[in-house]
């Protein structure tokens, strides 16, 4: 067993059922969509928010038949706004598999992620609970309004570390936190577990985001799957960036960078300068601090192996090298 | 007042707090977001959708608190697929104006779509009502299947006037199915009622995806805003190009204008072949019989001021010019 899968002990049945209804989505009638549904739903994702929704849930009155929809269409919400941020990004990979974007045109990656929303939309709507539908919907709100934030303040040179922490909440730790407040939910546990779970997946969410963009500095290409430093490439300032611009704000690469676009040199001059520096440890030290939140908020709960799960899940977060 | 204000008197007032509503979705926090989404919420659109829903209300027990979100939701799905459809078309106007994707350029256009989307999900889930949100996802999973079938067969030459139909009843109908049904079922109209409406909205659907699709042979481009012949240019078949294709099947420039793309003579040739036939008056005909199935549909509701505006808005759908 890998380290996850060990940490997933304590939901394996239920996190097999969410693959499964994953599986019955990619079973469309027509091939050709199977076919990319497929390579979408499939492309080696983690599970975490599913995960994370299964194990609060256990908080609660647990009931498979609420929360494994749920589970699923987390997972399906959040594989759609990959699709659409690909075509964002113009990114040609992600996790090393070409992206659906690159795979399919734009044309039909627009249209294949609004499907996986509208799948997303009716497991959804299967748990019957009509605040979840909501926090739901909501979410998808706070998302796309970060992405346009980030789209709009692409290449702009002046950005502060707070709108980045405003950002990173929206894009990234408000689906983590929906998936643990939710979870809670569909199970009837209590309001303030429910509180606790979302304050969890909040911090965890903003921890995760921040070492995506460490590991956008510090990652291995090969690894990875992508280029390094493509944030930058694609005009997006994260912590890494910004912590540089702070300390060497006279004389960085950057703001040239964003002023040539497409400067190989550019980039490989402020990659450098980043990695030869204390930022990308004082980056990790955001995170962690983010991550110790998060196991803070849990300590109101029951100290079960759920709660344990739940923990690691920050470590695994925190460790993570790909 | 215009005809339709007419048609629409007996929801004047409802649909005024639509009106209203989508005002107060356009003006979110952000001044630049609140003006993206005031430019592609107001656009001219007849509301059509909405005011299919209010109608259908006034069969069963209407409730403002419920027509009215519904209403708004419809309005919402409907404008977000056609920003994402701007994408998909390369289309560089709509309604005489430019599209959200020439404005914003398209990473901003998809998450823009994205938005109005999850816009949508907060509405209908304000209903209350879990069959019209299942209802709505489903819909939203039908409109996707029939754009990605169409992108799929784009610059196809063999294709059926059945395959035709069933792409415009994904792509068009369903959601005039779902506004018609949708708005009974808020309203709690009888099941008799909800099928016989659905049934007209789908009906009117199809006599409307023709229309449309005539229009682009027909139509004036000052009147229309956008260029005749963008189907056939971009390699969509409608009911005129498919008909022609049947009469001419050795001797018609589609097969080389599918081939060469982009010629504007081989265009204007198979527009001149058209508009010189009896095709568009088949292709009217066909309209007009959905058009009949509509009206038939209204048979078993009450002959109420109401029914005569739903079968109004069938004339008007057949008789508009843009």
């Amino acid at each position: 067993m890998t380290r996850i899968d060990i940490i997933y002990e304590p939901i394996r049945e239920d996190l097999a059922a969410v693959e499964e209804t994953l599986g019955s989505v990619s079973r469309a009638d027509a091939p050709w969509l199977a076919e990319m549904l497929a390579t979408v739903l499939f492309a080696g994702g983690k599970r975490m928010r599913p995960a994370i929704a299964l194990l609060a849930g256990k908080f609660g009155d647990y009931q498979k038949e609420r929360s494994v929809p749920l589970a699923t269409s987390l997972e399906l919400l959040h594989t759609a706004s990959l699709v659409h941020d690909d075509i964002i990004d113009s990114a040609g990979t992600r996790r090393g598999r070409p992206t659906a974007s690159s795979l399919f045109d734009n044309h039909a990656a627009v249209v294949l992620g609004d499907y996986i929303f509208a799948q997303a939309a009716v497991f959804v709507a299967q748990t019957g609970n009509t605040e979840v539908t909501r926090l739901f919907a909501e979410t998808m709100i706070v998302m796309a309004e970060a992405e346009l934030a980030e789209d709009r303040t692409a290449f702009d040179y002046h950005q502060s570390i707070d709108a980045y922490l405003r950002r990173i909440k929206g894009k990234t730790a408000s689906l983590f936190a929906t998936a643990a407040q939710g979870g809670a939910l569909v199970a009837n546990a209590s309001r303030d577990q429910a509180d606790a779970l979302q304050s969890y997946g909040e911090n965890l969410g903003m921890a995760f985001q921040i070492v995506d963009d460490i590991l956008d500095f510090s990652g291995d290409e090969q690894e990875m799957g992508k280029p390094v430093g493509s944030d930058l490439m694609q005009g997006t300032l994260t912590l890494p960036s910004l912590l540089l611009l702070e300390n060497r704000p006279k004389d960085n690469p950057i703001e040239a960078l964003f002023r040539e676009r497409n400067s190989p040199d550019l980039l490989a001059q402020a990659i450098t300068m980043v990695r030869e520096s204390d930022i990308l440890e004082r980056s990790y030290q955001k995170a962690r601090d983010f991550g110790d939140r998060a196991c803070a908020a849990l300590s109101i709960l029951p100290a079960t192996a759920v709660r344990t799960s739940l923990e690691e899940i920050t470590d695994y977060v925190l460790e993570r090298r790909t």
